[in-house]
């Protein structure tokens, strides 16, 4: 029989805090009668956010088209749903139901090309652009394909999203940790990149790509546009892939910020040279449709026999689901102005993004009042990476402690934090050492997603936790 | 920028023979206007085989539930059909559109188990379900999971269906083929095991597990009661896990056989000691919903640690998609007897069923008219896989070569003829060597897929292309 000694050990070894152990006791006190709020996850619809009518009309469409030949059906339906439905079944008449081109319907790749185009008024390829199932396969595909040796790394954030550490772990890629600067918004500084590039050689790791999540999961925060100049130009310097997850690119709150694509502005510096792996998905911006799995990975500046190898590892697994390539195609090719459906689409879309926006503001707002904590409003995406301080122990000697003791012992303190959290108040988010963070501070991850009420809620509860949670402990310690 | 030599070089080894350059050929030569019959690849609905509407109509109600609230929409679907989406809407209120737990909707995992229990009497528990996105998602994280150092193999039949040896190729593990025995309709052999082991072993090799297809892809085989017995007495006694690939069980056309599930014959055996990774899915059987990437993972005889480790891989790519749990649902638990939809749903079930039958009869009979030609009329699966026999060149020296030159010969040669066969006739099958055959012997896979006049078409021109291709290499020769 199988046992656990004879796993792979890179499996073994992968963390992934965002479905970890707090989540699982939530579900437990969930299944027991308790009011959980979940705070831990980007998963709009889970948390009472609606999907969009016009997406949700066109597949229930392309799921059974035989609603097409029923007059008293349509009629529920908007003129320019239907007629969408009927080309795109012109185009691809095998529907939800056939195995695709392995890197995705041909008209779809295209549609996602002209978006980019439009977006970034940059030339695109549909031959360049793989229909993914979510970005999550997309980033695992480029981790596969770029890792070589084994002492082969990644520069990616911290604080980041699990994803990366987690598949770099399972793919035996080397970690390298690159500190986003909290005093500074939370963005890249070229002299913390320097220093972790230059540590990591020191290790003997060879560093060939860099992860950047803009706009960033933890952070919320949005990459001004000379932050990515100087990323880019730091990637070309140490001949360095970029994997830019921009996943949360309809998401930007602040109106002093906007949302940049590495696309484009490497067109802007005419910078060719360094390889591009942009990512987007269904999942997040507006649409949120977490559970359709859709997304595609766009190559920019990969030679055509690396595009010829990624074409093949994604035809070992057949295809993305064809569902999540439609969504994506409705996400790329939304309503336009003079459709039936657009003003219905228009507002829909606003409501989530304004809300969005309010219940940042609400959370942020809410949590910079409360003594011990502090955050940044999100810009972005869709959490708040939230600054906490805990009263230490008088046996606990800080000074002595290296680098590593250090985060092990922040690590047990907002784990704990967490879990107290969740048990005292039903709230549940996730600890910082989740995503990493310098060492001798502390943190978690809210997202603001939970209907407004429930956000008034979470601050109220978050303030008289804090509270009494210090208090007691700086009794007890 | 990146290069094909800073990529994974198990990625450049991987081979994908079911997607390569013959349908690559097949695809422009159909952008230039020539007929292709697809027969390379299962993809029922791509060569016109409809969906069942219960399924679809289903799925409809499910992508956009606000239908349920209007009379003249329902009146159109099956009373049945209507209750069944209101009952799993109560079960799990987020729909098709957020992220589910990491191994799938909890009531789905029941219904699956439920499946189990019913096809097989066999005790069965959801939390060793897992919800894949189509069994080749399964088959990755089996892989992943149990290659641990870099000499761990698997057991892979000889002809197999490729994905096995791409993802071992993929994911460092190491292939110790066996071949199945062609004289003795496909099955396995114990001697043939026994020596492929030890071979394996003499060459440094660490069996861990063993691929068995049932039934067969190419081979169209379905195993006997005795020899899964002797199977997993062989998995035994070298302490190996099955990965039991059962897509097919519906796919069973000769009425002198059946379908015996691992998961059967080991509790018949009473045999707990070997661990057992059998894989479903939506895109095979009857319901061909290949593009909704929908299937199922059970862990048998599988500790809680390793299990949970599982569960972990899981969460890394968050969930399966959701509308592809929804149709696995579907599958297993499909309208009963009395349901308003069941009449209809067995009409159609068992129109596919019984066209696939006659038309994997009719292509076996056809073939096997062919002078030069021969296969086992296909028992279940989709597919045929022919053997052919064909001239040699006189400066050719058959006996002078090892069996690696021979394979290399014989992959020159089966390559040729199914590109010509492509060029001259629009047929596109499969080489042999594409999924590995004796050396000396050379075969293409088909399915029997289209339409049964494209059927009769195929068999037609078969004969002709071969009579002229073997009558012109015998003068070229």
């Amino acid at each position: 029989m199988v046992t656990s000694k004879s796993l792979n050990r890179r499996l073994l070894d992968a963390q992934y805090a965002v479905r970890g152990p707090i989540v699982i006791r939530a579900q437990q006190l969930e299944e027991e009668g308790r009011k959980i709020i979940y705070c831990n996850i980007g998963n709009p619809q889970a948390l009472k956010q609606k999907p969009l009518s016009f997406l949700r009309q066109t597949l229930s469409l392309l799921e059974y088209p035989e609603l097409l030949d029923k007059p008293d059906v349509l009629k529920h339906y908007h003129q320019d749903v239907v007629e969408k439905v009927k080309k795109i079944l012109e185009q691809h008449p095998h529907g939800t139901g056939a195995y695709t081109q392995s890197t995705g319907i041909p008209f779809i790749r295209q549609a996602v090309a002209d978006f980019i185009r439009q977006r970034d008024s940059i030339p695109t390829h549909r031959d360049r652009i793989i229909l993914t199932d979510g970005a999550s396969k997309g980033v695992q595909a480029v981790l596969i394909a770029l890792l070589k040796e084994a002492n082969d790394g990644f520069l990616i954030p911290i604080p980041q999203y699990p994803l990366y550490s987690a598949s770099l772990t399972l793919y035996g890629g080397r970690q390298i940790g690159y500190f986003l600067d909290e005093q500074n918004s939370w963005q890249l500084s070229e002299e913390i990149l320097k220093k972790s590039i230059s540590q990591a050689r020191k290790e003997g790791i060879n560093p060939v790509g860099m992860v950047v999540i803009n706009p960033g999961n933890p952070t919320g925060a949005v990459l001004s546009h000379d932050n990515i100049k100087m990323i880019i130009g730091f990637a070309r310097q140490h001949n360095l892939s970029i994997i830019a997850d921009e996943v949360y690119q309809e998401n930007v709150y602040d109106p002093r910020e906007r949302f940049h694509s590495f696309a484009r502005v490497m067109n802007e510096l005419q910078e060719n040279g360094v390889s591009l792996f942009s990512l987007h998905s269904v999942s997040k911006g507006f649409l949120g449709e977490c559970g359709h799995r859709g997304g595609y990975l766009e190559l920019r500046s990969v030679p055509d026999d690396v595009v010829a190898q990624f074409v093949k590892l994604q035809s070992i697994s057949l295809c993305a689901n064809v569902s999540g390539q439609l969504a994506t195609y409705l996400m790329v090719s939304p309503p336009k102005p003079g459709d039936q459906s657009y003003g219905e689409y228009v507002r829909e879309r606003d409501d989530v993004l304004s809300s969005l926006k309010r219940k940042a503001e609400i959370l942020g707002n809410g949590i910079n009042q409360i003594e011990g904590m502090s955050v940044d409003i999100p810009q972005g995406a869709m959490y708040a990476f939230v600054r906490i301080v805990l009263p230490v122990g008088k046996d606990v000697d800080l000074s002595g402690m290296n680098s590593a003791d250090r985060l092990a012992y922040d690590e047990k303190r907002d784990t704990e934090y967490c879990m107290q959290l969740l048990e005292k108040t039903g709230i549940c988010v996730v600890p910082g050492s989740g995503f990493g963070q310098l060492p001798g501070t502390l943190h978690f991850r809210t997202t603001f997603l939970p209907p407004q009420d429930e956000i008034e809620e979470v601050v109220m509860k978050l303030k008289k936790f804090h509270e009494e949670y210090t208090k007691a402990e700086a009794v007890a310690l």
